[in-house]
């Protein structure tokens, strides 16, 4: 049965809505993609994030590949339903693909970026080069 | 001068990019919305958030009617250049439009939505109704 909060979400032009995922202990905001009703389902229903990859049209099961899923712990909406917050444990300790902790691992210093995030793998190690 | 993030940024196709704010001393999401790279050229340059408004179609200079302004801490680029962090400093403890501390004032707990968000200010005195 479709969970109710599929009912309160504003899926855009595309099926897609964004889910931000945030580590439920320390706050840090670790990455940011998209579900569909399908996936947002099966996230609900197994208590993993399953993402939809906009780049390969495809279901994105988030650590099927590298071991790093997400377990979730709390799912939230915000106002006008466009937007999910998930608070996830985050396996591994890297949720970006480039092996950071966050995706967020650039800041806006005077008028460059830095890259200040914490690096927890090599990709090239994980994923093959 | 155009700050050297804006070439990071990939704006979608309506020019707009999701800024993600986030309260940078408790590290509670208050909300999602668009910004154009002149608003996040304003942003950057007032230290004040700064949206594009996808409803109304213009600049929205968040706070502007009910005095509750974003003061910029940080501003992060996610990896793919299409999500930008804020952490801001909510004047008057509400970032949603309802009166809620946050926009995220709705948790999924077993099959509904319970609404556990701190609630700072009424709407309709603010905003008039």
């Amino acid at each position: 049965m479709a969970h109710a909060l599929l009912d309160h979400v504003q899926f855009d032009d595309d099926g897609l809505v964004a889910a931000i995922a945030q580590d439920h202990a320390s706050g840090t905001v670790l990455m940011v993609a998209y579900m569909n009703a399908d996936t947002l389902q099966e996230t609900l229903d197994t208590g993993r994030m399953v993402y939809w990859s906009r780049s390969r049209q495809t279901v994105w099961r988030k650590g099927e590949t590298s071991g790093n899923v997400q377990h979730v712990h709390e799912v939230r909406i915000d106002c006008d339903g466009d937007m999910l917050l998930f608070k996830v444990e985050q396996v591994g300790n890297a949720a970006c693909h480039t092996g950071h902790q966050s995706c967020f691992y650039r800041r806006v210093e005077d008028e460059s970026l830095v890259n200040d995030g914490t690096k927890v793998f090599d990709p090239e190690t994980v994923y093959g080069s």
